[in-house]
């Protein structure tokens, strides 16, 4: 398989380059007759788009989605839904100074040694601009998903070495960091700008959180839910890592403390997270991600060009001096394919 | 796709249950010409078998690979290479007791809600047991990949609140505990054995680091090399993390800090871990995963039976007061196969 | 993904040779809570098996068949489903003699083109002896699909030049042709004696039919019903050609005569072979299979050894003189693997 | 997986519907490296595109081509290649007054049972538009498969009852039946005419020859390089068989008479057309597909509407009275993508 497909049953592909003509996604195997508008789509992609606030890039990419087929007269039809972004005439002259430069921290190096070939224009096909097809599919999935009342919220619940403490999900829309914790935003926003200041960046962690979702869905053994989370979460770039329920934080408890006990009412806690033995329990599910800080800083780093020869780079240009806020959406999106997938195989191993 | 088989080209499939006839395994996509023999398998079962030393299970299961197709005159032949493991006559009787009960912490609860079905007799399908055939195949990758020089070594970086210090990789195979540092393996092990004559058990970090690997693999955008290693390794039970590079360390980092430099040697550091937008940077490739503690333990536990009703739960038996020992060849194991796979990827891509 | 699994919902993977221990097959996906019994799976196994009659090979193979996983207490559990047939103690020996040419019409050739390795052992991997494991899993497929009223009921039409005149499906199972016409059987059998006394062999047709289907299975636009059947058949060694409906019939045909007009009835007529569009319409699907004459001849054929020098060859032995009779219930396990996989396709669409 | 997708490793996605605002497709594990500019893919749809002569449809669509992604400076980048072609605004009103109608021959019904939803323009996703991402793909495919030799040639072979006695290729492109017997080419297209201005059509053969292609390609057991062709040419609409070599003409034939044997130079003959086992030989792969007449014709037919009831439908509109010339160029790129994919998995299992 190649590698721009995703899910086995909600099969999710995307196509184009940051500098390119569009960036768009196909999804295939959409339940048919389910309501469906551009509008909708839009929205989830007005909070991944750039140009948001002080904390996110300042460039401004307007991301209208265009339907162009799989949705007649309102709803689904069951056949592929393309969704398309135009890519504004993006200049990418700026690019052209450090072309043959490798960025540290960059997808450069690695993508010249894998194909032998390099679009110097940005980040070509490893720009963050991709996942506003991951966006546009997570919205479809979300629409899908909405019918059974399962819900998928994403925030930062911690950036640039500031946790939020309340966990207030009616906040998360209501500052630029998308944290549920007003008070935290304040600080974590006073950071950053800092660090942008220098030329900076900071990285974090976005906490998901799944309701509603019935007990029963992930595949044993190697498509558990958590396995299949983590490959569509860890697909994000700028992620390193990934954990459910307790965690990295289970690892020095005893089995008699993070064992979650059951009563008549359900599980009486949920170190687990929500999902054992790989499927899920119908508890909250709750993973957490750690999100690097962005790459592209304008403070000057060592590096190499294309010949090996040691040399200096300044990413200039307008960047995101922490990527959480954006992130956020994406992690959802990803976080709702894989539900809507698990949902699917559920419903037809019992066909 | 039915969730028993793993990979694209080098494609895994297990089978079997913990009180079964047999576990078992199909490896499809193996290079033809490969020398194979079931020593080499066996080596790996054996670390991962039962009744290794007193912080493992003392059931005593022999796990005696059968290698019965896709092997002729000592090689591989590129056809399917099927491996089984008979069970020995097991004795289910011991689970007559607690058939009805869900065991906290276990995948009972959700296997029943899962198929409407249950295999009481031990874990089923959900058993570790299952993961034989995942080392089994395990053998396999790590023979293939040795051609091209490349090494996986896991070993017990963590367990039971201690730490190891020193990362002798020679001192994994000296101490049962698979810590690379013998000193901390005495701790670990007397802090477990006290845990387990309390009924309880501990959980660990395994670490594991790839050598030799080329730049290169991993395919963009949703089949990166650390999505599809995050999937294998949380495939596995009892796992309930992992991190790659720095890792959640990297969350409170700044761009400037976290950044690898080039320089005309290669990478001056390695905080990314080996991998850059997905694909590997022909650094060490270094991940941890958070292991929980084993979920049978003997203290009486508060839980439903399947009709709903409240009762207590005692899971008596023999079982691994720490599961890290005999989960590091399984991580292994799933991180060789992953590797194969993508080097076969990566050959296809330029074919 | 490697060549030995079919299916994507309803999966199986087939391993074995047919000089090595055994041969098998794994069902991964099946339906949990579907009575399943080995007595089922061994009955369409001895309808297989070689040694039926005098149009058969007289090889003697008892064929006896074990499931090892995914029944507990006479159910599916919906875990992979392991069924394996040991081969008896099978001497090779008879092969020595031909090791080194390459047996005209057999895959010898293009097998070590393809691997580089060969297992002269019989015909290894391509052996015919492989389809043993289809016909165990299409057992389970049937078993899946009497469930929902569905048939699949297969049949030699023609055979050394004889057509069946009657279609009385009662009669198929009392003749060893497996033809639905008890005079043509005669015929056929009494040609294809003839041919064998000769030290040669005859082809045949192959009809399909299933009955009882729902309409609305197939998937747009490349996972056709249709397609994949093709897929399924033509996996199975000597088929040469499929038709479904009035297939090469047809090209000649006007549109008027061809397509079917519909009435408050269903369809007046059934040229379409029961599939329009990719999908199933609710009237039976009928298709036809060419089978070539087997390759195994004892008559001399010119050859070149794997030096490329040329050379005679006789393939002594006990081969079958027709494969039709033995074919059939490959024919139907494949249409049924590929039915019960569209039916949870299907499931999982409007989930 | 859903059924918008074909190929494993050289994989092609094709979205839109006759009528909707665009049609298009994703070609994702292309070679990096290799020239591919839109000139060269629309010399193949010019080929597919109607309105071409008296015996396709007089509509008339540009189908003009465009990549959007994937190719940067005149060469592949082995990231997704997402071309697209608009549909012309298109009026779908003439579909109005058949709207509730089911069309004989047509996938109306079948869809309807399917989906539940009805897109009825046009033919919605069922219709032979969608071919053009196919031929726009295969033309990818032909790009990779030319820089090792391999060429892929259809043609008509038979149409109207009339049959090509010459094979002259160099004919093929200068006849609007795209027969490679230029007299045979004149009768064909009278008869065709007459039963067009009998508001009939007309089936037929095609035939496709693969020559330059190594041997070793296809893979054992089920993804055989003819099941995998089988598959490809049984997902084009209005075919209705596949047959390789001699096809259903080795039915009769005697083993003796069927098996190609060997010399010094190869093959003596080609009975197999190209493939033992599943796998190429190295000599020409031969099959022929048989053709439906169009369903699309202007006779009045009984029908039903979605109530049930009785009623009558002209198909009235400008249609190809014979789809032969217009499925050549699907036949060869369906043909190609199989071709190319399965050199990838060649080369992957070697690595």
């Amino acid at each position: 398989m190649a590698g721009s497909t995703i899910g086995t049953l909600f099969r999710v592909t995307t196509y184009g380059e940051s500098h390119g003509c569009a960036v768009g996604v196909i999804v295939d195997g959409a339940t048919p007759g389910v309501a469906l508008t551009e509008a909708v789509v839009q929205r989830e992609l007005d909070r991944r788009k750039p140009g948001q606030s002080s904390v996110t890039t300042p460039r401004a990419e307007p991301d209208v989605v265009h339907i162009t087929s799989g949705v007649f007269e309102g709803v689904t039809t069951g056949t592929p839904i393309h969704m398309t972004l135009h890519n504004r005439d993006a200049d990418p002259s700026a690019y052209l100074a450090i072309k043959d430069k490798f960025r540290p921290g960059h997808a450069d190096f690695t993508y010249l040694r894998k194909y032998g070939v390099r679009d110097w224009r940005g980040s070509g096909r490893a720009s963050g601009r991709e996942t506003a097809g991951r966006v546009a599919a997570g919205a479809v999935a979300k629409a899908m998903l909405a019918r059974r009342g399962v819900t998928v919220t994403a925030y930062t619940l911690r950036a640039a070495g500031i946790q939020a403490k309340a966990i207030d999900l009616d906040a998360i829309e209501r500052n630029p960091m998308r944290t549920p914790d007003m008070e935290a935003a304040h600080e974590m926003i006073a950071r950053i700008e800092a660090a942008q200041r220098a030329g900076d960046s900071y990285g974090g962690v976005v906490e998901c959180r799944i309701r509603g979702l019935e007990a029963g869905l992930g595949e044993p053994v190697f498509d558990r839910l958590d396995a299949d989370l983590a490959k569509a979460i860890l697909s994000i770039g700028a992620t390193k890592g990934i954990e459910f329920g307790d965690g990295f934080a289970a690892v020095d408890m005893r089995g008699s403390e993070h064992n979650d006990s059951m009563n008549a009412s359900g599980f009486a806690s949920n170190h687990a997270g929500g999902i054992l033995g790989g499927i899920s329990t119908g508890a909250e599910i709750v993973f957490r991600v750690a999100v690097k800080p962005p790459s592209s800083i304008s403070v000057p780093q060592a590096t190499v060009d294309v010949e090996g020869r040691e040399t200096e780079i300044k990413t200039e240009g307008r960047h995101d001096p922490c990527i959480c806020p954006r992130i956020v959406p994406v992690v959802e999106a990803m976080a709702a394919m894989v539900l809507e997938d698990h949902a699917k195989r559920q419903a037809a191993l019992h066909a």
